[in-house]
């Protein structure tokens, strides 16, 4: 017998009859005499109507309000998913964040989960109930609702995993598994069996988008083994773990992320200090900056180029534009029109010749590098965007093809 | 500075304008210097669509289920209420039954509220906050969701207004108080100023269908002075309390009442102990018998004729016919087609006349009287259903006439 953690997203509860696919699932895991913890999201919408609700009334609501509102999604799925699996004649009880003891911090609409007193959990799994728990919300000290942010409900399941000392954790999602590139753009992307969590964490921060990136972090923190698997087919998708077996893939993917820009600061005085003065100004505006290139400088001035969101962007030029005489820079210049595309893989640290290969595709492909960013497990570059789609593919064939 | 304690129902809070005129309302209240609490009930058709979506999942659903499921119409509206009055600049805070500490035993989906744990909500109005909650539902010692059945946010409301000795609970409304009689029937109906509390529970319990019952009975019990007013005019309404003025109405109002049956049981045998054998068989089967006529018997029979809710009496006619041997009984008679109209005034105790006045009334409308009861405060006659109308009509001139 083993305890098991599985969770649902929106689509999968969308509907009466989507919602006894799911139960179905569920009592399956049950019957096969595994104890049951599941995790529902909102159905379809739902929270994005929640809002418009909210809006109508206040377009400027406060969090805490806003909190209560949006909990009240999850709250629906919970009660109709225990409804659909009672009519299967399966034990189940429904239970709220607070009611599951999930608490957080006090960041209304982005809190993080502190603890989860998993007594009332452990009272109703032995009494031999599936528990079907409300994701995405907890509470705070004051006992005010809480919710956990976009994804959210990854969290939840990964919490409850942990705090239970679970099994498996799966996630259930639209998609099979993680691949090794998006399928929409690489049409012969290989379905992973395994992946760390650190390669995990690097493709979902790279725009993979299949997993909230804070449920793996807390997965690798509490070591909960994960999977990522669809509702619809039932077959084995991918398990996020420690470790991998030896047999691994040298890269577990490739990934583009368009949202991004980049930034140059142009003549810039070839001073001490000028660097730390402009990146310390954006951190203070906690504005984040992922790749640096700081060009050698002639005429006693040099160029600074970085990337940040998209997002940012604006507000970015608009800090360097005011303080470009105490910064002592001459132009600010910022490309929207750039797309990060990037390796993962936990093999490339002992394998030599990962860089120059997908340089090579590149190259082969006829697309210019604009930056070059490295980690242990990653290689990012920076391109322009309309050629985003063609870089993958390329690299993809380079280290997959035939 | 006064504690008042306010109730909208699902009809004032249906969308966003009737929230924003609401928050009016209470935010007028607010300014003049009062502490308030607001009790609201699901938008509009909320919870009956909540009920459609469970019924579509499993058409017998846990009550534990469907009472998590239902409480969460009350959240929604209470956090767009409190997002409503911070758009007016009033600080406000939404609770739900749970925060509010509303305790009640565990009848999933009639719990009766045990006790009002109103520590935080004394917390909250000290910090100068409105207090929004939600009607309609609390938590039993299992932490568990519970609702109050049909009518509950009443219940909800006068509940918190004992728990904090509030000097005033309003019921808002879409009628502007207490007629007495149903305007549509009796076009001279006249508002009441003033009606105690059991006045008020017989015009309740006689299908006058303002306030739900177990709210007056509250009410009574922790001597909460209640107001029924409506949200649109802003006129003063009905005051429900202890004691009312000298110059009170002699009669507090006229109802009918036709969700009712009439059952008889024919040439019953005329020993010691049918009736109450009869009596004790229904009480059992939990069926609630209000009048009862026992005929003088002839020939060693009786005819035992009495009214029971419409909805009960299938079940009481398949009773008696299982049991006409060991009851010896020779036939059972249903009558659906009958009325109750009744008078109510805490007056006529110490008015000779009104009795006969009453009855004057209908024989000038040659109106059959089937049934007479009466109590301290209440005359109840049974009549032909088609003649409801006109005898609510006649008994209202014959009191209020000229």
């Amino acid at each position: 017998m083993a305890l098991i953690v599985q969770k649902f997203g929106g689509t999968s509860v969308a509907n009466a009859e989507r919602v006894a696919h799911v139960a179905d699932i569920i009592a399956n895991t049950y019957r096969q005499g595994n104890q049951v913890v599941v995790v529902v999201s909102a159905q379809g919408k739902t929270t994005d109507e929640l809002i418009a609700k909210a809006q109508e009334i206040n377009p400027n609501p406060s969090k805490r309000e806003l909190d209560a509102l949006m909990a009240t999604g999850e709250l629906v799925s919970m009660s109709l998913m225990a409804m659909a699996l009672d009519k299967l004649g399966i034990p189940a009880k429904s239970l709220s964040g607070w009611q599951a003891g999930v608490h957080t911090d006090s960041t209304h609409g982005a809190s993080r989960v502190k603890r989860v007193d998993a007594e009332r959990l452990r009272n109703e799994l032995d009494k031999g109930n599936v528990i079907i728990v409300a994701g995405f919300q907890g509470i705070n000290k004051y006992d005010d609702v809480t919710t956990l942010g976009r994804g959210g409900s990854d969290t939840s399941a990964v919490a409850l995993a942990a705090a239970l000392d679970a099994d498996l954790c799966q996630i259930y999602t639209d998609v099979d598994g993680i691949y090794t590139a998006d399928p929409r753009i690489v049409p012969d992307a290989i379905k992973i069996d395994e992946i760390t969590y650190d390669e995990m964490l690097e493709l979902a921060s790279l725009g993979a988008n299949v997993l909230h990136n804070r449920s793996v972090e807390m997965a690798k923190k509490y070591n909960v083994n994960m999977e990522v698997l669809s509702s619809m087919t039932g077959a084995e998708g991918t398990f996020v773990k420690e470790v991998t077996d030896v047999e691994k893939l040298l890269i577990k993917g490739v990934t583009k992320d368009i949202n991004i820009a980049r930034i140059s600061a142009m003549g810039v005085s070839d001073k001490p200090g000028i660097a730390f003065r402009l990146f310390s100004l954006l951190a203070k505006n906690k504005v984040s900056v992922d790749i640096i290139l700081q060009s050698v400088g002639r005429d006693g001035t040099q160029d600074i180029s970085f990337t940040v969101a998209s997002k940012d962007a604006p507000q970015v030029v608009q800090l360097l534009e005011e303080r470009k005489d105490t910064l002592g820079l001459q132009s600010v210049v910022c490309d929207n029109d750039v797309a990060k595309v990037s390796i993962v893989g936990a093999g490339m640290e002992t394998h030599a010749g990962v860089a120059s290969k997908m340089f090579e595709a590149l190259g082969e492909a006829n697309i210019n590098i604009q930056m070059i960013a490295t980690s242990e497990i990653k290689i990012s570059v920076l391109i322009a965007e309309e050629e985003a789609n063609r870089a993958v593919a390329a690299i993809h064939d380079a280290f997959y093809g035939e």
